[in-house]
């Protein structure tokens, strides 16, 4: 399987760091072919801007989705985009590795995100009327790939619990995982989350080493989160509105994007 | 009243420019003083790196919350981050303009964020330990001071309505109005978000401008968010997690933080 890490760390000798090691050498010994976007290494750029697209002029007013749309489908996006989008389609599964930042990813993840994600590659993707709303959620290019999160945090488990102030790990991370994997058509693992990473000992690191290689092991076999495809039929369309009665009771939220087992 | 926006769209001329100049307009006529932040302008820097820690040196490990703590505390953060951070203690209402990119925010304002939330400023304020877990979640050093969002979104109303297949606005902002705004201490206003706005024809510009200046006439009487003070008594300490019995009936995930009318 060929297996694309995308990771966002300023610093290579970081516990992230030291955790994207663990990750390749298992990886590897399981056969896989591995490629790394180290996005500090690169010198990513973050900000999508005129430079982006070569064909708005000086004096012309950029449009972001038109002119990403154009470009794209014209093959003129900058070198260092096509690049990413190049290992994407080569990836059977993509790994996004990074810590949390202010409840979401660092700036230059989020970048890399922004850029890469070109219009008719992971949205505007698919006939888009009152009858289909394209192919997003579920569907689109990333279809029958998988990805999966790989997160390190400073805060405690109980802070992100159901109860917890930060509100429950899964709903911080679902702009992400629902909103940037699910979106292009990526099956979503579970995310991996560490913990209280600023106080590992040596024993504590070993042991969330060996929990992540083995998350890695079942990559090919373990079941995505059940996200409601788009066009499966459990959505109006085109209000995009869950049908009533396929909830929980009382169920509302996110949660509600998740089929009950 | 002193009102800081801070702007993150690439084109000036674009819709979000529009709403920024009835912002700029509507707040002066109201007698406020305003300071602008057009991240774009000001070429912002997004990736926080090695770069940002003067006092770090090339071959020591960047361990990113002791350095921005360090150079918080001794007055070297680099002059862009002091400039927005004195911009931010000017302040008495700080507003944050954008697109809504991929359920969150452009990362050149995500950068604003990771580099100016300094530790000492943003974050690790207050005493921290098993009783008092710092002054976090409505205290901290914006206390006092209020903010809002105003985002603009391609994507329809339905689509992010309690059922909508994007997840309900309010918590798809979650991870910025509770996680960038609430923890250093922000009272935080409902967001603003206009919809659809590719499509907007005159009249209906029209009509969002004048929505969004009735909005910024109650800057400063609109009652803000409900969210639960951290340590008001809500939750358990050092768990963090919310008391049993305070939130409605079956009500789970990111409502449970937002206090019940």
């Amino acid at each position: 399987m060929n297996v694309l890490i995308v990771f966002a760390h300023p610093e290579r000798h970081s516990l992230n760091g030291a955790l994207l090691d663990v990750a390749v050498r298992d990886l590897e010994a399981q056969g896989h072919k591995v490629q790394v976007s180290d996005l500090y290494r690169l010198q990513w750029k973050p900000a999508v801007d005129r430079s982006d697209f070569p064909d708005v002029g000086q004096g012309d007013r950029l449009k972001v989705a038109s002119a990403s749309a154009r470009d794209f489908t014209a093959g003129n996006l900058t070198e260092d985009v096509k690049a990413e989008q190049e290992k994407l389609l080569w990836a059977d599964t993509v790994i996004f590795q990074f810590p949390l930042w202010w409840f979401s990813m660092p700036a230059i993840l989020k970048g890399w995100i922004d850029r890469v994600y070109a219009c008719g590659f992971a949205y505007g993707v698919g006939e888009h009327n009152d009858k289909r709303w394209g192919d997003r959620y579920g569907e689109g290019k990333m279809a029958g790939k998988r990805a999966m999160l790989v997160v390190t945090t400073g805060g405690w488990p109980e802070h992100y619990s159901a109860r917890g102030i930060n509100g429950p790990i899964d709903d911080v991370l679902f702009h992400i995982t629902h909103g940037m994997l699910f979106y292009p058509g990526f099956a979503v693992l579970p995310s991996f989350v560490a913990y209280r990473v600023d106080r590992l000992n040596e024993a504590q690191f070993a042991d969330v080493s060996a929990q992540l290689c083995s998350r890695l092991r079942e990559l090919e076999t373990a079941s995505p989160i059940a996200y409601r495809n788009q066009n499966g039929g459990d959505y109006q369309i085109p209000s995009m509105e869950l049908l009533e009665g396929l909830e929980k009771s009382g169920e509302t939220g996110f949660s509600l994007h998740v089929a009950a087992p």
